[in-house]
């Protein structure tokens, strides 16, 4: 199990980032060649066997152990009217998760995945980003650490999914600060925030730049500064999953936000990480290609919970199942191009 | 089981098309609306269930019963080398598929579908558009049969596949009869053939369009004139299942081609097909917006063989997963919007 002692372990493992298993990714490349299918026919399939294999290290990865975590958290900037749901939801969402009413229930069970709840805290709002940090620095290690608790080095894939009322607000922060450009280039309207909503949220997000911008020296403290529990948990959970090589599906806007801070650092950390979807959050795009990932789906959802995530895994698993049950042309007797 | 006894009954279906249950619409929409989730934020998952609730004709529609159908066909017009692999390839991956070798027999499993493979007349290659019709009326009428013959009225959905070394200039040449423009505009790569063979492909459409285009009357001698066999029985399929209300899921370009001469005469012909994918295929993207379909998928596949389709499944599965599985608020006492 990966456990950061503290800030300074967490930023020492940003620095040191494996990469995937060369060997295996040749292999797997190597066995993709004599499927009986024309050479590349199978578009980003063969991409995501390939990226699996080097991550799993092994020519025919499997997508047999798949876990979907919800981190869940509360914001203290709800308070300003940032959201189009009162914050009570969030508890009553992961009361939801646990009894299977929820749409992540209906869809990590379509890609097979096991579903853990991790609720953070929902008692303790974190502190109003416009007035000061999100956390103290023992309470974002401790989401970090939460993070990391929820990697299981045997697993195949890691679903990454979230659930916090008012969270888009601190993800925008989190954007504006990593990548650069204006609160309303990165604000959106979230679970479906009025135009009065979005005008507070680009106001929240200003006044948290302005307060916070020029005092996050690292990753650490910008997440403990502009985000939350379910997002430093997130950034645990996918610098954790790095360190034992477990290849990470990526959700929506808040979840890539997450680790925005991580890879202005060390832009590698997407390495190990696919991207579920691009949802119909406004900067959820234009994030993505900051990160340098290309979604797998546009079906404009933009729900969180790991919803979209879930559906992607469903792609993973027809690419692993095609990468090591189809038969090579020498098996089939089959011609190969002229 | 559906049957056309003549052209004529072919064509008399293509003008009475039966449209959704708009009962069930209504009522699959509302009860969308109750579910634990902001209204809308499941975006095409919510579509799709619509859309599975009105031709099903139920509030809660099915993804129980799924089949994937390949419908393979030799060309004389290879021949002319328009295509990267020999044609003794239709036959040796049709015996891959019986065998459980091919992409789409992982990919079929993976998505709960069974496989159907129907061969058609494999032996006997289609005549050489460039200087003749592809089959005579009898052999047309045959094929749309077939197609026919693999609708089962109790099916949740079908998925449509193909197989036919050379297919892409056929269906290059369906595509600029129904909506226009020139041979260079609708042929592409396929499997993979080079520049010289992209050359010849493209002199193909041309002296194929040049000889048929004119005596092209309706649907039926379209696809009598410039298709093939695998080709009309997607189109038969596709008909057949309208009259009988299974909804269809398309795959690649040749496919979609093979429903352009359908869409030219009754465009409503699309009502209940979904689009799987956009393939890597040239003018697939442009085929996919003539028909007024948006794909599921873009994942660079140019594979066929229904192989985008059963990608696709999954995730009408997940979405009729979500639609019947998920609590409304009230079940789960969840605040609704502010």
């Amino acid at each position: 199990m990966i456990h950061f002692d503290d800030k300074a372990a967490f930023a020492a493992a940003l620095t040191d980032l494996p990469m995937p298993d060369a060997a295996a990714l040749e292999a797997a490349a190597r066995r993709q060649a004599m499927l009986t299918k024309p050479a590349g026919s199978l578009g980003r399939l063969e991409e995501i066997a390939l990226f699996m294999a080097g991550w799993q290290g092994r020519e025919s990865p499997c997508a047999e152990r798949i876990r979907a975590v919800i981190f869940a958290g509360n914001h203290g900037v709800a308070a300003r009217g940032v959201s189009a749901f009162p914050t009570e939801v969030t508890a009553q969402m992961v009361t939801n998760f646990h009894n299977g009413g929820a749409a992540i229930n209906a869809l990590a069970g379509m890609c097979g995945a096991e579903l853990s709840v991790v609720a953070l805290d929902l008692e303790r709002p974190t502190g109003d980003i416009c007035v000061g940090p999100a956390m103290s620095e023992a309470e974002c290690l401790n989401a970090l650490n939460a993070g990391a608790a929820a990697v299981d080095p045997a697993l195949d894939l890691l679903l990454l999914g979230e659930m916090g009322i008012a969270n888009t607000t601190p993800a925008a922060a989190l954007c504006a600060k990593a990548f650069g450009g204006t609160a309303e280039l990165w604000v959106g309207r979230g679970t479906g925030v009025d135009t009065h909503g979005l005008t507070r949220k680009t106001e929240a997000v200003q006044l948290a730049l302005a307060l916070h911008g020029d005092v996050c020296g690292d990753a650490f403290e910008t997440l403990r500064r502009l985000g939350g529990r379910e997002i430093a948990a997130m950034a645990g959970a996918v610098l954790a999953a790095r360190i034992v090589r477990v290849p990470v599906m990526l959700d929506g806007f808040i979840g890539c936000a997450a680790i925005a801070p991580l890879a202005k650092e060390a832009p590698a950390i997407t390495g190990h990480c696919l991207a579920g979807h691009v949802s119909a959050e406004a900067g959820h795009g234009r994030l993505l290609a900051a990160l340098g990932l290309v979604p797998l789906l546009n079906l404009h959802m933009r729900l969180g919970e790991g919803s979209g995530a879930a559906v992607a895994a469903q792609i993973v698993r027809s690419a692993l199942a095609a990468h090591g049950g189809m038969a090579t042309f020498a098996e089939a007797t089959v011609a190969q191009a002229l």
